[in-house]
């Protein structure tokens, strides 16, 4: 729904107030694609739609898919595209080619982009779904853990350009995200960790008891692909949700600051993944942010060195790096200059004060110098760990 | 400013409901270049700015602008770029050009990309400052008579896309839009006429005193190149100012319905710009659709036919087109297809029932006999005009 209010004043000067009013829906099921699985198909109704996925996933579920949205008493007009698009090209070149095949579809300003896949394929669809027709519906189907808990059901999307990652998208909420922890038991164990990394996120910075709950059973979840034990499951992913949707609640367009609590571990993280030619996966590239973060907060003083220890403990034990060999300070220190240009004109930099809680440094507070101790104190850890013979810890 | 508000019930079921709220001025003013006019500069204050404009403007306006804008006590940073474009490629590279170029000078999420030209420009300016930084703000400087009472005043931007005009877009209100009348003394006469359209439709649908206004008015307006009589000048914009705004603020996202009196000569114009290979210019063909939708109301007894003769009188003493020769009735009918996608289902054809009114028909209403005997009529009445030797009335 939308509105406006226009003013008028003296000498040719008028005032248009618009208002815009979206309504979003998040669900967590079982079993999306069984026959008797209604909500897919009540969410979709009798509308035209583009399904979108990859093809991992479309060797994975496309058969399930089609008998799935074939079935049921009313049937939604279904077209399918399978883009063959690696993170590196997540690119407007993939967002226009789901734009074509929407408009060869046919499909109308109500007509929705349905997104089943990974947070590639959310973003590339969510662009997609803003510029077709100047907005059309989009739903989101995440199958990884990633796009369960951030990527699909958020309301950014943005693709890549000129060797900025992030370059160009807008916001636009989907209508629904369906999500169905059913579909990690498929994920290679690389990418379960990589989801892992953003609920952690979410943990450190907020809740203490979600970082309890993944640091008692990261084992096991780890061991049994995200499929056992099934109730500490849907609670992690209950918890990451509501912890995401709140934050998106309280300035879902930031348009309020800059100043984000899930902005931690995404700072030099973009740097990361573009310098290591996205052989860092994105959520690696968090967690090496985050150990970088928290040893930053613990060298100035405003982190219990338990409290770092506990972090890094938490991301070694899940299978994830805390540095990154090559990483140069100086590129890293660099590279802040287009963080500062996006965040509006300072860094914001999120760091744990303890477990559940944040605050926000300024540039000021970062330098080249203080980088480099950090990165030589995470890169001995590491060396450390990895002699005596624990988890990954690092990437290679 | 945006809000949200999150529920959650049972089951792992939520709903996020977003609000956003944007607030746009427009400003009619003279002398907008003039050092002793603060307007332009008291709207970029400080920011960083990148001004995007096209070679003629440049050519025109160039040293003035960047006079202006040295001036004054707070020095904006202000960057230029001149796009190279015309309609036929108001493309999505350009727009991509424009947000490499606010990338590379540094702009932020609160730094404004102003377009001073016409409605190319300000379509392209308008994608580019939704895409990037997922979007910074806009302010819009018409320097043509459609940009000042349409184009630069709408939220609404697009760029052309595998052979779709308006094929991909968004809807990005623009922070402010200076109009000054000054501007419209440079433009060529066919480029006026082109403008005039606009302001002649919105006085067919809602405005019988705007017409009367247009109509008393249009040989002297068209012989002074718009300067004169200065007072009627600023009355006609003003006035289609208001109607355009009352319209957007109806329905600011066109959510709403997709029934909009501003459609009016915009339902047969997009097939007639791509068909003429944009020879015919956008004004032209909208004047073309006028004439072709008022003498369908008048087939259709809606219409009465003292008040279709006064409506293609103005298009004519307008300096503008009621046909086009080449035009294939069933190339038409074929072409509204995508128009009736594209307002979701149905084709809400604006057909004016006297002046100042209008109503809306339906698909069903239409065909492609009655399109090709109203096409008939047209240009029998233009043939006969010729020969009298009045006014254009057609384009060869």
């Amino acid at each position: 729904m939308s509105d406006g209010r226009l003013t008028e004043r003296d000498g040719g000067a008028f005032r248009l107030e618009t208002f815009l009013h979206r309504s979003q829906r998040v669900t967590i099921t079982r079993g999306l694609l069984d026959p008797g699985n209604h909500l897919l198909r009540d969410s979709l109704g009798a509308r035209r739609a583009l399904v979108v996925t990859s093809p991992s996933v479309w060797s994975l579920y496309g058969r399930s898919l089609h008998d799935y949205l074939s079935s049921g008493p009313v049937r939604a007009e279904v077209e399918y595209l399978v883009l063959d698009r690696a993170e590196a090209s997540k690119s407007l070149d993939a967002a226009v080619e789901v734009c074509e095949r929407a408009s060869a579809a046919g499909l109308r300003r109500t007509s929705p982009i349905v997104a089943v896949g990974g947070g590639v394929c959310s973003d590339i669809c969510g662009l997609a779904a803003a510029l077709h027709h100047r907005g059309v519906p989009h739903l989101k189907v995440p199958t990884t853990l990633v796009g369960m808990i951030d990527a699909g059901i958020g309301s950014k999307n943005a693709v890549n350009h000129g060797g900025r990652k992030s370059a160009l998208g807008t916001f636009h909420p989907p209508e629904h995200s369906l999500l169905d922890p059913g579909f990690l038991a498929s994920l290679p164990r690389h990418h379960l960790a990589n989801g892992l990394a953003e609920i952690v996120k979410l943990a450190i910075v907020s809740d203490a008891a979600l970082f309890e709950l993944v640091a008692g059973e990261v084992g096991s979840l780890l061991d049994s692909n995200f499929s056992a034990p099934a109730a500490v499951i849907s609670r992690i992913i209950r918890l990451s949700v509501t912890g995401m949707l709140r934050e998106l609640a309280a300035n879902p367009f930031e348009t309020a600051d800059y100043r984000r609590q899930v902005d931690f571990g995404h700072t030099f993280s973009p740097h990361v993944e573009v310098q290591s030619g996205h052989s860092v996966l994105h959520g690696e590239a968090v967690a090496i942010d985050m150990a970088l973060s928290s040893q930053l907060a613990r060298e100035l003083g405003l982190l219990a060195g338990a409290d770092l220890e506990r972090i890094l403990s938490l991301l070694e034990a899940a299978g994830l790096p805390t540095t990154w060999p090559p990483l140069s300070a100086d590129a890293l220190w660099a590279s802040l200059a287009g963080v500062v240009e996006h965040r509006n004109g300072d860094l914001h930099l999120v760091v744990p004060t303890r477990i559940g809680r944040c605050e926000y440094l300024g540039l000021e507070r970062v330098s080249p110098t203080l980088l480099r101790l950090c990165h030589e104190r995470l890169s001995q850890r590491s060396r450390a760990t990895r002699a005596a013979g624990s988890r990954a810890g690092v990437v290679a």
